[in-house]
């Protein structure tokens, strides 16, 4: 190699260009580090005069994939063009090819990681995602390296920067839903098709990521029982306020016994947990760890430069590697095998807002039916509703498991005395626990 | 090393004892990452017949530091004996050994760490200290490594448990400073003698470390500023909440024009800054990339396992090394010399507190002086106080240098219409920055 690392990216759009951008502002960092220049030898685009902000040499554009990934003077390959097959197909003929490479591709990295993984190893080459989890934040490697030791517990996270935004937006200022997310589409948080963020696929995408790491296990995509936010009703904000709970989308995993529960769902949030502050646009990962106990990493969860800034770390770390003669060696095979948990062996405190006949009697009733399974209540609150006869009820339960709650609902719906369940959310970060 | 990697102990206190009860409940998970075995095979301490909660073989403890440092079997020393002539000089004769060197110990390394790195490089040795700062946070390596490709402009902790536990205790609980060390030394949070802590040099030996590998300067700690916790008046955090802000004992460093800025010093703390929200014995590093942005680290910065997990953080790596046969190679030479910000170049915004005669014109007379030096006012309040014919008066600037600041301080002190000023203290993370 030289004195001279040579990089192609696939893709110049938002990250792309971030790239490029940091390579060149950043070159004397990294020289003085690494000891060695970086170059951008080859970037593959769609349309080759398409009008660009960042200043990169056309001679260095191709429509070509080839070009790129069978380019001999190129050491690693920087994916950043999104989209799923495609994407697969490339990083494969580049590991074929002996490259090595650096994604931020969470879609992909959620669906083909473990497959990914395995033909770096094959080819002795390293494979590298820091981006493709909360942008900014190099929450992969304190997992993998500075968490190393431990046993961690349980990973929550506030890992989709759109849904935050909008949620903050609803809370703080007390934006509806829709109009929320119209502001964050203007702001560029939201895309035009917002659904794959607020109806938390995004977020489970990046919690199987997390999940593999902090667990070594093999979690798939499906194996995370998802919920978006689409449906959250500023009633229930503003109950929040007085229970001293915040609405946070939240992906939760939970290991236990060698048993996993991941999950990504609307969430109130305990005043006194660290997530419960991370605010806007921003994402945080929590990690409990057995003996370290509660930390978070927290910072911007998108963004060109910010994304790029986890990819050049990763691309770092390869040109170290490959300095030091030892890539391809990270992998290691997943310690445990899958196992989830059970709706009854999943436990947590519930928040359920109902409207019932305003009679005489009907909170004894319903206390009566929860107590029967053994749920008992840590907060109620009581308020007249505007349609005559109608009384509003929130409680917020102690532990309870899945099971058992999903049963209190079914009963509670049957009720004749209970008008209609209006919501019902998961509730954490308690002292209790 | 075969399939065996063996450690040898400096010091079987409240760390040491954690780092023998990490290795053996974590073993598995250990070995699995490693594919080898880790045990300890000599363990230094003074008193070989005291009694000692954690289960240890009595063979392999020793009083004599040759047996475990010149030990053959031993691969890698862990020091966790503290103290700093005697800890150099066994590490020294441990590099001198070809043994690789993990410590905790901040004062050490803050006042010898370039030199202990030097040495361990020359002898083609690791040595790694991520736990002599914020304890369980893997602060070090994300700024080494995941932050490595960014230019760090801003690093701000709160890397001093004791002070913000007492800090928090003030101000949520209304407790004296006497009352809240009291209680804070009662739940082993402080010392017996607590000067270290509360008068901040402790906070400084961690700001040395870090302003080094953040800013890639050879920082003394004899050039961080400090100033402790001990004269902290709760008028002033009465103050604070009536304006928005959290007083926080904060190590600060700012880089600009490849100039340094390091100081510890309680900090009034806008709300909407992320150290704001971090409480009790808990630490977290803020971390400001030109290119990533607002990135903060938090978790628990002391302790038996928290502290015990990062040194088995930096012994993993250690390992991995040792297993690629790449031991010795990450010492880089600082990239910048080092230049301190004269006071003429150091800005922020400040907080002071004065008693004044309660006479008609003397806030004209104090905002002439203020603005005389071109200093702004954010923010008055004023109070009548007990003593007849004395107002209080509270202002927070906009930004002005230090320079700039000390000069009105010494002005306002000589005015006739100013009894005494009471305080005054920076300002930090406001939205005007």
């Amino acid at each position: 190699m030289g004195n001279n690392v040579s990089i192609g990216l696939l893709g110049l759009g938002v990250v792309g260009s971030g790239v490029i951008k940091l390579i060149e502002s950043h070159q004397e960092k990294l020289s003085h580090q690494l000891g060695c220049n970086v170059d951008v030898k080859g970037v593959l685009v769609r349309d080759l005069d398409k009008y660009r902000e960042v200043g990169v040499d056309q001679r260095i554009l191709t429509t070509n994939p080839d070009d790129v990934i069978q380019n001999p003077e190129i050491d690693i390959i920087v994916e950043v063009m999104g989209g799923i097959e495609l994407a697969r197909e490339y990083i494969l003929k580049a590991f074929a090819a002996k490259k090595h490479v650096v994604t931020a591709n969470k879609d992909l990295v959620a669906l083909y990681g473990p497959e990914l993984q395995e033909a770096a190893s094959n080819n002795k080459c390293d494979f590298y995602y820091e981006a493709s989890v909360a942008g900014g934040i190099p929450i992969l490697r304190s997992i993998n390296d500075g968490l190393s030791s431990d046993l961690i517990r349980k990973v929550m996270g506030i890992v989709n920067g759109t849904t935050n935004y909008i949620l903050t937006k609803m809370d703080k200022e007390g934006l509806s839903y829709e109009t929320a997310l119209k502001q964050a589409q203007e702001l560029g948080f939201a895309e035009a098709d917002p659904t794959s963020d607020v109806e938390g696929l995004d977020a489970a995408r990046k919690m199987a990521i997390l999940c593999r790491l902090a667990f070594s296990m093999d979690v798939d995509l499906n194996d995370v029982e998802v919920k978006g936010i689409s449906s959250i009703d500023l009633e229930d904000l503003n109950y929040a306020k007085q229970l001293d709970l915040t609405m946070k989308l939240i992906g939760y995993a939970n290991f236990e016994d060698q048993k996993l529960d991941v999950s990504v769902q609307p969430t109130l949030l305990s005043h006194n947990h660290p997530l419960s502050s991370v605010n806007n646009e921003y994402n945080a990962v929590y990690v409990y760890g057995e003996a370290v106990g509660e930390t978070m990493f927290y910072g911007p969860g998108a963004g060109s430069l910010p994304t790029a800034t986890a990819i050049m770390s990763d691309v770092v770390t390869v040109i170290k590697n490959m300095l030091l003669n030892v890539t391809g060696t990270q992998f290691v095979e997943p310690h445990f095998k899958k196992d989830l948990k059970a709706p009854s062996e999943r436990f947590a405190q519930y928040y359920v807002r109902m409207h019932v006949k305003d009679e005489v009697g009907v909170l004894s009733i319903i206390s009566k039916l929860f107590n029967e399974r053994k749920i008992s209540f840590k907060q109620i609150l009581q308020n007249p509703v505007k349609e005559k006869g109608t009384a509003e009820i929130v409680v917020v339960t102690h532990q309870t498991s899945l099971e058992n709650f999903r049963t209190a609902m079914k009963q509670l719906h049957e009720l004749d005395e209970v008008i209609e369940i209006k919501s019902n959310y998961k509730v954490e970060g308690d002292a209790e626990e």
